[in-house]
Order: structure tokens, then C-alpha cells, then sequence
């Protein structure tokens, strides 16, 4: 059903108060539709259709709301509600909860929160940002070593469905150690006496607590895994990663790269969401710093001034000139920070790709130079200008394919994001060398 | 163990041919790992290498080779050895490396492939580039809807291991029509006479055949599934796509809008293996429209030659303002694209952009003109550049944040990618007009 169809139909049915129908519509809606549903239902109506969803699914589409939907319900729902909520979440989600939350609903939520619950939201809360412990959940499927395969089916009927995933289960020693993988296929072809032990896969792909995330997520894509086992210092299994969490954190990071390359400061926040304060303020640091440096290539104008005053026509090359470099710097920089961002070039590398970048920008700065040329000499019928501003584009063309490289690779050296190299500043870079290469071939070409 | 030391351990093993003790260490490396080490060694250890592994992860090893590798080793293959490739690895791998062999790899292919799957490849070869068809695989587990849980899992041991997933399985009727999901969870919590009918989900999330890959991936990150059944237009379960593939096309949809923002046109290749003849085609054309419509911008200044000569520090201005321009209209055009990709803005929220982006521009406008009003009037002692400048600087922001959010709605609007619309092209557009407004400005401030 169309989107638009299932907010009418539901609206439909609250107007008329049909609530058994209302009831059995709701059950065939994903949860992860309902913040679409909700969008269009005042507060009243909002609470109406989240109390006659089944106490499971209710916790679930709590969790699909954002952040400031869920304070809102929060705010209407009951002590034994908020209770409900609690037992039903993964810890992971919880955790994130209490984050974003403000800090006199975190009260409440935590007065309303399982103690041993409570503890393990503390531990998680410990772990520094960015790292494989903040998107972890502590429920997994473990095994002891000596379990047959009929065992382990018992324990996961009796552990249920708790479990955010049984995929993949893990074997673990008596100090929880981990020792191996069991695929839940590998189990169910198995037969029922077998341990194991004997099944269990010991060449583990893991992380550890400390992992920064974004390395971490590369292994999902890197070896198709659907869970990642996170251990600690001493190989104690202390949580897993599921495939779900690795994609967020995959959007997340190409979404920050993608702000980065156009010059803001990156947001986990939606479009809409964000204020228009937020955005103003995520985006004028960048434009400041970038209008000050466009200052050097005024400067290096104003220092040709009597170029220019002798010879006006050639100021309006300089946006072409300029422009194409920005654009070439652009397309380099682009492909090395995405090839530094899948693991495909490394720092080691460079050599090799300023040698890539060096023909490929010859081979290019050649075409743009001829038909530059042609374009100049039939539209002036000046020959000498076209050889100038062409000799000036092959330069630039260069120049900037190979700044395009080079800064992505040096920022990634240094530990810095090499997104931040991108187009904005490496244009600012470019333009001002574009102007200084111009007005120094055009100096000696006619001698002013 | 770090890659550099397994690599050496390799080499070191051959070297000594100490066969035993290598077959032993080949098996503790995960098949992924393969193509960095074949990339240090010679054809010939390579195929010693590689008859060293048992035949299910040969298969598995031989199609995480990039297509140049699975070239090169198809030639040195006996035909035993491409038959036991061929009946080891899944339908959807099979039509991929069908697709990028050359013709006659392909016959030699194809010769060592039994009859039903060579229908089958058939079958996938058809559907139109880019849709659900061609990123499924042909192998899933299906049960009837009579079958009780033990039935199932009598299914399950026979089918056996081949079924590239058994996390999610399907029930279909006896035309073979879709009716259920089974998640394996289900499966193993619920008891041995149960009937598959009665504990599987009807609220499928599927796709169809011809249905966009990228609108089919956002169904995994949306709903948080691991499997999505595709179906013919007679809701027949024909195949499914598992999440490891979608998050395949996932990183292929943000590395193509990475460059077409970048102004190239998007390859699949890798950085390294493209060539650079293929490196400059991909860019020239952008290149050269980029640069033809940059000549616009050089025309309207031409026009304003006597403006220059009568004040040429005007000039220095110029690169400021324009990179200013382009950066605020990137900043602007990026969010957007961003949002249209992850669905988070559509068409229709136009004017809900429109009216947030002109509230950023007006504040970032205003900050940005009062630093630039201070630096000229310290800088230059002339209050009125000053002001020409800032009040040329807010407009300029002005048109270019809305720019940059209308252009990417229109283009989607079109049925074109947004993407196409990002900073290169956007830029260029905005140069031209912040030079119009410029010089219109200053004629009508200085009399000139």
C-alpha cells in the first residue's frame, strides 16, 4: 500500500472509531512506518494509536522514532509504559536513548529501567565515541564448549527471543573467552550429539572495544559477516555488532564525507530537523576560513594590477582558468579520498598515484589546451593570448591534479580526515596558484 | 595477524616447499584475504597456491578476484577445475563473471557449466541493467505451506549448504506464489508439529524483478532485514537478494554520486585498475562543458571592461566572491542531494527547503558581509567598495543556496540524477551570476 493510502486509512479509522479494525490495521504496518504515520497525527492521536499496538511492537516503533518524537511520547506514556519500553529494547538502543534524551526524562527512564539493566547501560555509556563499544549490544548467543548441538538448541529456545540476533552464535570458555563462531546453518545440519566445539568455526573476523567503528564496519563489507563478536583486552566476548548497526554507521560516515567535502561541519541530525540557527553555524566557520584565503588570490591580482590595467581582456580568462583547475583538483581529490575511504589506496601508495594523476592530467591538459586555442584565436584572433591562456591551463591542470592527490594522502598522514581536502579548500589552494601561474607566463609573454 | 606477515609467511612457505605446512596455513586465511596476496606473487605460485585449497573455498577465493584475476586464472584452470568453480558459487556470481569475461573465456565458461545452471544465467542475463533481477540470486530456501517445523528442518539438512542464505525463508504456495517469511528464529523457538503457516510473517517486505536496486536497497537499511524475496509480477518468488550484495550496491550508489558530484562520469572500476587513457575520458567531457559554460562568466566581464580599467582593484575581488558563491551553493546543493538520496527530502518539500535555505543564506550572509565590510574598510580605507562588495556578497549567497537547493529537486523532478547538479556545474552557474551582480552593482554605485 502507498504511504500516503495507509496515513488516510488510519486517520479514517480513528474519525470514526472503529478501534478493533484500527487495532488489526496497525498489525500489518511495519514499525518503521510508523514515524511517517505519526507525522500526520496530533500528540492525542499519536497516544491513542501507540497504546492499542501490542506491548512487544510498541517498544519497537518507540525505537524508530527520532529523538524529539521520543520525548514527546515519553512525556504521555505511563511509568509502567516507559517500564514496558525498557524490558523490550536492545541495550544498545538504550544506551543511545539515554544519550539524546534530556537529562529529567533519562531520570525517569532510568527509575523506570531493570537494575541489571541499568548496569550494563553504564558500562556501555563508558565507551569512547566513535568506537566498536558504543555500537555494540551485550545480547548475543553463547555456547559453552562442551555443549552438543542439541544443547545449544535448547538454550536458544530458553534464552528466546531476546536475542537481537542467532545468526550467529559464539562458543566462549569457562572465563568467557572466546573460542569460535557457530553459524545457526552450520547448527542445523549438524546432527543433535555432535559438540560444538567440533562445528565452530576458529578463525574469527572480531574487533575489540576500543576499534574505531568506521574500521570496524569495513569488515562486514570486507568478508560478508552479518555479526561482528567484540571482545575485550582479554578476548572476553563483551558484545556484538549486528549488520543493521554496521550500515548506520556506514550511511553516517559517507554522509560526514560528503558535508566535509562541501565545506560544513558534519551533523548526525536530518535536514529538516536541524534549526536554521545549526545551519548557519555548521556552515560559516568553513566560509570564513575559505573567504579569508580567497584574500591571497585578490592579493595576487591587485599585485598585477597594471597588467590588467594595460590589458583587461585578460581578466576575463580568469574564471575559466580558474574554474577548470578547482574542477580538476576536484575530480582527484574525490577519487583518493573515496579510494583512502574503501581501504583501496593507501598512504603507501602515492608514488603511484601522483604518477596516475601526472598523465592523466597531461593527456587532459592537452585537449583542454586545443581547443582552447582554436576557441581563442577564432574568437580574438589572437594568437599569442591563446597560447598564453592555453600554456596557463596545461600548468594549472597539473598543478592542481596533483595537489588533488597529494593533500588527501598528507591529511590522511597526519590523522586527519582526508575529506577535509576536498573541493572548497583545494580550490582556495588552486585559484590562487591558477592566478600566480597566469599573470607569471602573461609578465614574460608581453613583458608587463 | 597483520597482512604484510601473512604475505611473508606465504612466500616463505613456497619458498621452502614446505606443501604440508602451507596447505595448513592457506586454510586459517579467510577467503577474502586471497586478492592481497596473489597481488605479490608471481602467476605461477599463484596457481600452486590455489590447488592447494579443497574445492568449496577455491570457488569461494576464486570470486573475490577482481575480473582481471579471474582472467588471468581461468586460463591457467583445467576444465575440471572451472567445473568444480562453477557448481561451487552462487547463480548471481555466475551471471557477473559471465558478464565481464571476454567471449571466449565465457564459451570455455559456459562449456563447463551443467545445463540447468547455464538456463539459469540465461535467465538473469536478461533483466535490464541497474534493477532487482540482476542483484538476486537464484538459491533460497522455500517451503510449502502444508510442511510442519520438522519438515522444515528435514528441508533445511537436505538442501543442505548451498542456499546462500537459510536466515530468512520462504513459503510458497503451489503456483509457487509468495505467502510468508520464516526467519530461522521462529523456526527453532516454535515446536517440531507446528505448521510453517501459522508462525510466518505475511507482511512481507519484497521487491520485483524490474524494480530500481537502489530503491531496493533502502528496503534493508529501512527495515532492518538481512534478506529481500524479489518477485515476478505474478507475486512468484523468483529469487532473493541477500543484505551482503545490497550493501554492495549501497557503497556502488555513494562512490557514483561522489563523482558525478565531482563532475566525472562514474566508472566501477577501481582507482588503480582504470587506466589513465580511461581516467581522462571519464573526466574530459565535464571538463570541457564546464569550461565552454565557464566562458560565459568571461563574457559578461569582458562587457564590463571599462568598469576594470577605470578601477582594476575591482578584479580582486572577484575570486572572493565567486569562490564564496560556489562554496554556499555546494553547501546547500550537498544536503540536499544527500537528503534525496536517503529519501529524507522529496520532491514535493520544495518550498519547505526553499524557505529554510534562504533563512541560512540571510544569516550567513550578514555575518559574512560585516567581516568582509571591516577587512576592506581597514584594509583599503574605502567604505564604499566595502559596501559594494558585502551587499554584492549577501546576494550572491542568497542565489546561491537557493540554486543549489532548486537545481537538485528539478533534476530528480526530471528523472535525473541529483547528483549531476552538485558543486561543478552548480559553481558554474553561480560564478556567471555573481559577476552579473557584481559589476551591476558597482556600475550603478560608481557611475561606471
Amino acid at each position: 500500500m502507498k504511504d500516503e493510502k495507509i496515513i488516510e486509512e488510519v486517520i479514517d479509522l480513528i474519525e470514526y472509531k472503529k478501534i478493533k479494525q484500527l487495532r488489526e490495521f496497525l498489525d500489518t504496518i511495519n514499525e518503521a512506518d510508523f514515524p511517517m504515520i505519526f507525522k500526520d497525527l496530533d500528540e492525542e492521536k499519536i497516544i491513542m494509536v501507540y497504546r492499542l499496538l501490542p506491548k512487544e511492537k510498541a517498544a519497537k516503533v518507540f525505537i524508530e522514532l527520532d529523538s524529539d518524537d521520543e520525548e514527546r511520547l515519553i512525556n504521555c506514556l505511563t511509568d509502567k509504559e516507559i517500564k514496558n519500553v525498557m524490558n523490550e529494547i536492545y541495550m544498545d538502543d538504550a544506551t543511545d536513548l539515554i544519550e539524546e534524551m534530556p537529562s529529567n526524562v533519562v531520570k525517569r527512564i532510568l527509575a523506570n529501567t531493570k537494575s541489571e539493566d541499568r548496569k550494563i547501560i553504564n558500562e556501555l555509556l563508558k565507551y569512547p565515541d566513535d568506537t566498536a563499544g558504543t555500537i555494540m549490544t551485550t545480547e548475543f548467543m553463547d555456547f559453552k564448549e562442551n555443549m552438543t548441538v542439541d544443547d545449544a538448541f535448547q538454550r536458544i529456545k530458553k534464552k528466546g527471543l531476546k536475542s537481537e540476533t542467532i545468526y550467529k552464535c559464539y562458543v566462549l570458555s569457562v572465563d568467557r573467552k572466546l573460542l569460535g563462531v557457530v553459524d545457526i546453518k552450520s547448527l542445523l545440519v549438524a546432527d543433535r550429539d555432535e559438540k560444538v566445539k567440533d562445528i565452530m568455526e576458529t578463525n574469527i573476523i572480531k574487533a575489540q572495544t576500543l576499534d574505531d567503528q568506521e574500521e570496524v564496519v569495513k569488515l562486514f563489507d570486507k568478508y560478508d559477516v552479518v555479526a561482528v563478536p567484540v571482545v575485550d583486552k582479554e578476548n572476553r566476548l563483551v558484545g556484538i555488532i549486528t549488520i543493521d548497526d554496521a550500515i548506520d554507521v556506514m550511511q553516517e560516515e559517507a554522509s560526514e564525507d560528503f558535508e566535509l567535502m562541501a565545506a560544513m561541519s558534519p551533523t548526525e541530525d536530518s535536514y529538516f530537523k536541524t534549526s536554521v540557527f545549526s545551519h548557519a553555524k555548521n556552515r560559516i566557520v568553513w566560509l570564513l576560513v575559505l573567504m579569508i584565503s580567497a584574500m591571497i588570490t585578490g592579493a595576487i591580482i591587485e599585485h598585477f594590477e597594471t597588467s590588467i590595467a594595460t590589458l583587461p581582456i585578460l581578466v576575463s580568462f580568469i574564471p575559466m582558468l580558474m574554474g577548470t583547475g578547482g574542477n580538476c583538483g576536484a575530480q582527484s581529490s574525490t577519487l583518493i579520498i573515496r579510494g583512502l575511504a574503501t581501504d583501496e589506496i593507501s598512504t603507501k601508495d602515492w608514488i603511484k598515484a601522483v604518477w596516475k594523476e601526472l598523465r592523466v592530467a597531461l593527456l587532459v591538459g592537452i585537449v583542454l589546451a586545443i581547443v582552447n586555442t582554436f576557441r581563442i584565436t577564432l574568437q580574438y584572433g589572437e594568437l599569442k593570448i591563446a597560447l598564453v591562456v592555453s600554456s596557463t591551463m596545461i600548468c594549472t591542470i597539473i598543478v592542481s591534479k596533483i595537489l588533488g592527490c597529494l593533500l588527501p594522502i598528507a591529511a590522511k598522514k597526519l590523522k586527519m580526515d582526508p575529506a577535509i581536502m576536498a573541493a572548497p579548500l583545494l580550490t582556495t589552494v588552486v585559484d590562487a596558484t591558477t592566478v600566480l601561474i597566469f599573470f607569471s607566463i602573461v609578465s614574460s609573454a608581453f613583458q608587463i
